[in-house]
């Protein structure tokens, strides 16, 4: 595995703990400026909206969650992975947690330092109803 | 813009007008042998699976198809772009056609011959309810 692949996957790891953590400023950290992310059924938006939407989750809910890297492929300063997501929500007032399970396609960026940064995403998680 | 960013529009225009006509072996011709497919809510799927599920459909509905670019972007043997896809399906039967709307999230690859082909695909569409 390169060193790219290998800071690409310690990206991952990252950002999954810190959503865990309910770490948002780490989570930002990891996002470009320019990020575009796209979901089915709503229109796509910025870093600033996704901000703004995680905070907003945070207050209502933890989440736990799971990740299964199906593939990492990297060309130069460009690089895309599909990850396959468990996302448990659950509930800090108590209540019952919500699922949502499915892939993520994800294109990540190099910057000009040598970090790599998320920079268009494609969400695809639904409603988990299979328990 | 340069020339393959030009192969890669021009391959977008020739998927969205073969699928117009219904000519299923020309967007074969167009998808890399290892493609994979994701769609919201249910497994990815490769090239054969397409073939059959568009076969499939192609008996049952013909398709309008309109497709705004939002992005191109290339690295090397590399792209991806963003598109974002009004789809009428119109039953030949007679019947109420279907709309869908939505973005799609697209990985190319370039092939040795210099052919762009798709290779990831994530498709966002949901049922237009806008009208």
């Amino acid at each position: 595995m390169n060193t790219d692949e290998q800071a690409i996957r310690d990206l991952v790891a990252k950002w999954i703990n810190a959503s865990m953590d309910g770490d948002v400023e780490t989570i930002l950290d990891l996002i470009a400026e320019d990020a575009v992310f796209h979901g089915a059924g709503r229109e796509p938006f910025g870093k600033e909206a996704f901000a703004q939407s995680f905070r907003r989750g945070l207050e209502q809910v933890r989440m736990e969650v799971r990740s299964e890297l199906s593939e990492v492929e990297v060309a130069g300063d460009l690089a895309y992975l599909r990850n396959h997501l468990w996302v448990t929500l659950i509930p800090r007032g108590g209540g019952v947690p919500m699922k949502r399970v499915g892939y993520a396609l994800t294109i990540l960026r190099k910057l000009t330092d040598g970090k790599w940064v998320l920079s268009r995403d494609a969400n695809m998680l639904t409603a988990d109803t299979s328990a």
